[in-house]
């Protein structure tokens, strides 16, 4: 299947393209997938061209955006200049755009030439209905392929692609049976080192698709297998016990969730209660953990504690380690956890005290070196890292780390 | 100038592409368009066809994504075979990759063989060193046109492209003269709005490029005029200067600054200090202003109070106020406010509550309502905000809107 966007906002990047991405979540249980995907902006010969080159490569090509009702939405003109088909207006869209519009604007009022345009189609086309707008999709076949005509908006074509194209592929019997998939997430593993490991665990992966994504630190594998092809599909099953097996505790998800939400569900589900003090992090771990839906009954408070003045008050910690130890130290790090654990009444506590930079760093101490402390029931330790990157991703480091140990601590 | 986007992360819809947007954007003030734009899978064959069908359509192409260590990490190999050229091993770039390893993995650890594979680069290409991680990227003639390859992880491609790219093609002369800029960034005001006004001030718009971007909700107005056109450069002015007395307070950074940087610039430059108490929140507003280097100054303490006991414990909220008007009130984001203010000794206090969702909400509390407290000099007061969509676009827009507030209020 073959993918144009249309759209200068796209190639300018003002937008960021979001309908691809759906698209091609929504096609693959289908086992449709996107072998090309070109974007162009406003402009006839561009959409042309991407068009014909869209047909050579797919059996289906989906156009998305251009079907509005301004002078820049060119896919309609477009597509029946290169069809060589005239355009006609195809009275129960034009109909259904009255009633819209009437719903909007009030009985009575006219259609709008330019909203009349939109129910115009290339001469044999097969319309597709959009529940969601006023422009109809389409599809009609060229050069030995299907183009199927989508709006851009992402809402309409979501509710179109839901409505229409799915069906519509299925009748065509353009579309597969779906595929089947296995996901685990790995932390603290180099994405080289996994797939390196991938190669050796000795596990044949004829008819899986293996892939490698790396999203915040943590390596994500997704193993794939056509729908119907059993022996692969427990090829998967052997290579995720398998990569489990060699990768231990390093498996923060065998579902493959992130590291956030791993934690979230775990801590959740074992009825376990958190509380953390941050110090170089500023909020980052906390806000990782606030973002997963019904934390709050886990997540009791965290404190933001960046003055030594706020350590000391806030947690409790002793004002003799901060001057004898400093800030970024073993020390603090698990005065800080105790402190916050003993202090929010938690299960578990977890701290972060580091030097963060670009300022505050010295040869002892430099920037990038991260303490973290954790507390659970009652016995705390600490750990440190030396992180490398600029200040953002040092803390985004750091709060990847701290919630991996967090997770490795949950009783 | 063409743009080819690998990784079947994206064609399988696991990733959303925002490289495309962001390089985009940073080539713009060069003058360059992104005339065509394709993404393909990692797959030899497709990449190399997108290669040459960009070759065909531009001067300048630029492939990103597959310069990892991994097996499907493939835009190296599929350039030099298009190019014809061997893949021949760049020493510097090695000795770099064996720094990065042993500064993460110990010192003495042989640099792994998947990732000596990231020192090749086709022969006669130019290296593009990177400065944020450890593949390097290249750019070589192919076909009269200049292919630039570059990595796919977004924050080693921002770098390149900053520290690399925009200075290698200026050397090259293949990107006009930079442009001359002015920014404005407005919060609060939709984008339509600030769009609309713009046409409206009567200040005439000849030879200058206005574009208007959303991002977390602020919108950034850059006005662009071509180096040595002064009258376009005037006109910039005088525009700026018209939308600033349009917009008032709702100017959030006359040099277009992100929200969080320009609040944390004036705090910083006015020497005050400020307290966050979130709930919904969790701890995001706080992280938007650790984020800013050289904060700490400022920036105390942030607790994120989740649970009642957080916020009566530490913020020392009444709880007959929390029992008599629930926590999310105008009259418990007050005390918040208060509360965190005088506990953390701050100038400023800024407390956020409401209900984030997906649960929690009711007929008369309903999900997305958020109440704000913001404490100056001792004096309190509350507002109330209703967001729309999910948790984590309530707890974004929330946390913005926090940073606004505190903002209007800095003295």
């Amino acid at each position: 299947m073959a993918l144009v966007c249309t759209g200068t906002e796209l190639t300018a990047g003002r937008t960021v393209d979001t309908n691809a991405a759906r698209l091609a979540q929504a096609l693959a249980p289908l086992g449709a997938r996107i072998v090309f995907h070109v974007t162009v902006g406003d402009d006839r010969a561009a959409i042309a061209d991407a068009v014909r080159l869209a047909c050579a490569r797919a059996r289906v090509v989906i156009v998305s955006g251009g079907l509005g009702p301004t002078r820049d939405d060119l896919t309609r003109d477009v597509l029946a200049a290169v069809s060589g088909r005239p355009l006609v207006l195809h009275r129960p869209s034009l109909e259904r755009i009255a009633e819209r519009l009437a719903a909007r604007l009030g009985p009575g009022v006219p259609v709008p030439e330019n909203n009349r345009l939109q129910a115009l189609v290339p001469r044999g086309s097969e319309v597709l209905p959009n529940p969601a707008g006023t422009a109809a999709g389409f599809a009609l076949r060229l050069r030995g392929a299907w183009i199927v005509a989508l709006p851009g908006v992402p809402r309409e074509l979501d509710a179109m692609v839901e409505q229409d194209v799915l069906p519509w592929l299925r009748r065509k019997k353009l579309a597969r049976r779906a595929t089947r998939a296995r996901a685990l997430t790995l932390f603290g593993i180099p994405e080289s080192v996994a797939d390196d490991a991938i190669g050796r665990l000795g596990v044949p992966l004829d008819g899986l698709e293996i892939a490698l994504t790396v999203d915040e630190g943590a390596v994500k594998i997704i193993l794939s297998s056509s729908a119907g092809d059993r022996g692969a599909a427990r090829r998967a099953d052997v290579l995720h016990c398998a990569l489990r097996r060699r990768f231990g505790n390093a498996m923060a998800s065998p579902e493959g969730l992130p590291l956030a939400e791993a934690v979230a569900r775990t801590l959740i589900r074992r009825r376990r209660t958190v509380a953390l003090a941050e110090s170089c992090t500023g909020g980052l771990v906390a806000r990782k953990l606030a973002a997963v839906p019904g934390i709050s009954a886990s997540f009791l408070e965290a404190v933001v504690a960046y003055a030594n003045r706020s350590k000391i008050r806030r947690l409790g910690v002793p004002p003799a380690l901060i001057r004898r130890h400093g800030a970024v130290s073993a020390e603090v790090a698990t005065a800080m956890a105790r402190g916050i654990a003993r202090t929010a009444g938690a299960d578990l506590g977890v701290a972060v005290t580091g030097i963060a930079g670009p300022g505050g760093g010295t040869a002892e101490k430099p920037v990038g070196l991260v303490w973290f402390g954790v507390c659970a029931r009652g016995r705390a330790r600490a750990e440190s890292r030396r992180f490398r990157g600029d200040r953002r991703e040092v803390q985004e480091r750091a709060a990847m780390t701290a919630l991996d140990l967090l997770r490795r601590a949950i009783p």
